[in-house]
């Protein structure tokens, strides 16, 4: 039997000071669900050689790895496991390639998505899937959990995205999956497995993007509504129209009285309001004014045929000063009280405007303030319970987050649509999904990761052990 | 040890008259690729219950399943192997609940594309991957080969519009992956694992596919040019220019000569055309005669500039009438010698031009007609090379197609690009895929196919068989 400083000093060989065993800053600790643990030990790697040094050791001495990006993780997916070591990957932060020849960009896991977009916006590209906290997420974070965002409305989540990734699994070293190319059929879709699969099946250590041209222009507009019902319905109304809209959200009047207090940005007082954009493709300015014109009739002509009362729609020439009102959601609804429990629940988008109404009946019944956003064109919200952090565990805050879950459910959904589900919710998986499949998840988990070292207890259930809910 | 007899007994019980044994038509021994192998057995299931049924027997008895739709596969998926029982899903052809409400279709596998397609357009809505042999083809053969077709190249392949599948397997029985949600993270990406796995999983007995909305019309764009390297460097210079188009086709000489000869449907008799669609989304009809005319200046500007002589587009106001010359492509070239060999090799679209050109020179080297067209934005080309079927086999054709292949692999592509590796590729998938991600399919295979029963020796090598080049 190995020890526990034998492995030590094995990492310490691989990663110097690098290695961080004692006095590990509070930041690995946790994420921003604020579970905190502490993890055994933390190790920087600076490319995937030591990523790869790193898990013969942990297959060696049996010790669980943690991967971790910005930490912005929303369901405890980067937060430590006993005996644990986390790898911070954000010392590999490389842009590798940029490929504007082929739509392609291949990126260490540590790059920023917003930093990683600037670069393209360089080249008209662009990368779909933007979540809110693009300013601090990393893309293996991004790909890990299969992270979307408001354009996802059109343009599908990370999954749709990656074309090919190098892995670092426990039962075969170093892989690459995928390919260059747009298409690809000679494999099973491998990349699509790993994508979403939250680090329990090998870190990333390069990730190969397909890349869309970004539109010339982006128009935002916000439609105000005096009722949340009046906005949940006209969300599903525009959805069922079947425009071409790239994105489409709702935003409630807690989360905008949130924003408007800590940021000062002037989001409507109203009860809620819809959130959409429309790209505009013209390159020749005078076309695409034209086109602008169009384009608003005919959403205007759109809404007015809804027959759903709304106020004066804000339009906004440039979308991105629409959206960067709509980023600040989560963090100005933790400030109200330095925490929150952020929901991530979807539905099929003709029970958003149910799902919208029940959430509303249930904060009420409950007393809870729950702030609702989200990419509500999706059938997808975050329903936010206003919470401090010394309530976060209270018994009436969890069982509305079940509720809200199990309503999910029962309009035929399920409990997570983006954020993952970690160890936050894997007490909640067995609401929505049955015990063969989580079996089929099980097994597929051990070709990868035979000894089970892999991120344990997260997104899957371990094999035997009962998830306590 | 139980016997052939025993099983067939059982399976009469199961089918009756719905079991085949002697006088199997030869139309149950083959696919497009015109391989031909008697099957042990036909069974024509009518529902999911009778496929269980039918996978526990051949379990049981250990006797390997080949599933088959409208046979059009063009790798040899659907071609028997030696004992097999072949299930003929062309019963089972439902279209179970059209719920237009969340953009969504549940589908039996035997339904056929453009007869689906049909339905969804009285909803304003369609399933974008839309292959050749739509009119034909059955929808559990283009999730089993993860199809694309035209329209891929905005709208990605079916892998992308897949959200839910019942599939029977040999180890779980009966399983249900996906969600009825448009964005699902519940689990590992499984939908995605089982699309384009070509029978060798599971068989699948229904499908749940979300749908996009149909533009109010599509125009369709053919460009001539007196040199195939132009068109080549046509299709990649608009790919690059990251125009808002949904597809973006070449088709050289050869083919249009075929398609006019057989079809008289008057293709430009030019060295190669590119075949461009864009969509108009205003309901309107005015705005909708505006929005074209902007985008055919928009093209015909962006098009100019490209600096590559062309002559005059011809414009179609119905774009389906420009797909109906393309869709018959393969079925004329089919007829000029009763046979071809079809390749389906995919490069980084920067490479297009260039696989184009060493085609041509590779055609002429090799002294063989090799008639080029294909999804060419996506870097996507059919290689087709025109023999009889009794030189199908002849040593010259099948050193020209594995150099076709060499050539893509070399220029950082892939063997197949949407018809997938069946039998015909599973000897050039070493020249593309590495002996550890080979291994890493056969582990995810046994983990749903303990028993290797699955269309075995399609898609993946059989463990410790060294395939035949």
């Amino acid at each position: 039997m190995k020890t526990r400083t034998e492995f030590l000093r094995e990492l310490e060989d691989i990663f110097g000071s690098r290695l961080l065993v004692e006095d590990i800053p509070k930041s690995y600790w946790s994420d921003e669900t604020k579970i905190e643990a502490p993890p055994s030990a933390v190790v920087r790697p600076k490319d995937a050689s030591e990523v790869e040094e790193l898990v013969k050791l942990a297959v060696e001495f049996q010790v669980p790895v943690v991967a971790r990006g910005s930490g912005t993780g929303l369901s405890g997916g980067a937060v430590p496991v006993p005996g644990c070591v986390v790898v911070d990957f954000t010392a590999m932060n490389r842009v590798l390639e940029v490929r504007p020849e082929d739509h392609q960009v291949l990126v260490e896991p540590g790059v920023i998505y917003d930093e990683l977009n600037a670069q393209l916006a360089e080249h008209g590209l662009f990368l779909p899937p933007n979540p809110a906290s693009g300013d601090q997420c990393t893309i293996g974070g991004m790909v890990a959990e299969n992270a979307s965002g408001p354009r996802s409305y059109k343009y599908g989540p990370t999954r749709d995205w990656v074309i090919g990734l190098e892995v670092i699994t426990p039962a075969l070293g170093r892989i690459w999956v995928g390919s260059r190319t747009r298409k690809h059929v000679s494999t099973y879709g491998l990349t699509s497995l790993f994508v979403g699969s939250e680090g329990t099946l090998g870190l990333f250590t390069k990730v190969l993007f397909k890349l869309a041209p970004a539109p010339p222009a982006r128009l935002g507009v916000i439609l105000p509504f005096s009722d949340i019902r009046d906005a949940g319905r006209a969300v599903y109304a525009l959805f069922k129209a079947g425009l071409d809209i790239s994105a489409l959200e709702l935003v409630d009047r807690l989360t905008m009285e949130a924003v408007n207090k800590f940021y000062k940005v002037g989001f409507p007082e109203e009860d809620a309001v819809v959130m959409l954009e429309v790209e505009c493709w013209s390159k020749d300015e005078d076309r695409r004014f034209s086109e602008m014109e169009l384009k608003l009739a005919e959403l205007e002509a759109t809404i007015s045929a809804l027959g759903i009362s709304c106020g004066e729609p804000s339009v906004f020439f440039n979308a991105d000063e629409m959206w960067s009102k709509r980023a600040l959601a989560a963090e100005a609804l933790e400030k109200v009280h330095g925490c929150m429990l952020m929901g991530d629940v979807i539905v099929p988008p003709s029970r958003l405007p149910e799902l919208v109404e029940r959430i509303r009946d249930l904060a009420e019944r409950y007393g809870l303030s729950i702030a609702i956003f989200g990419h509500a064109g999706d059938g997808h919200l975050h329903p936010t319970i206003l919470v401090a952090k010394e309530d976060l565990f209270r018994p009436d805050v969890r069982e509305a987050e079940r509720e809200i879950v199990k309503l999910a459910v029962q309009l035929g959904g399920a409990l997570s649509g983006e954020h993952g589900i970690g160890m936050t919710r894997i007490g909640l998986l067995e609401l929505e999904v049955s015990q063969q499949v989580v079996r089929l998840c099980q097994e597929l988990k051990a070709v990868l990761d035979p000894y089970g070292i892999m991120n344990p207890g997260k997104k899957v259930p371990i094999k035997g052990a009962r998830p306590t809910p």
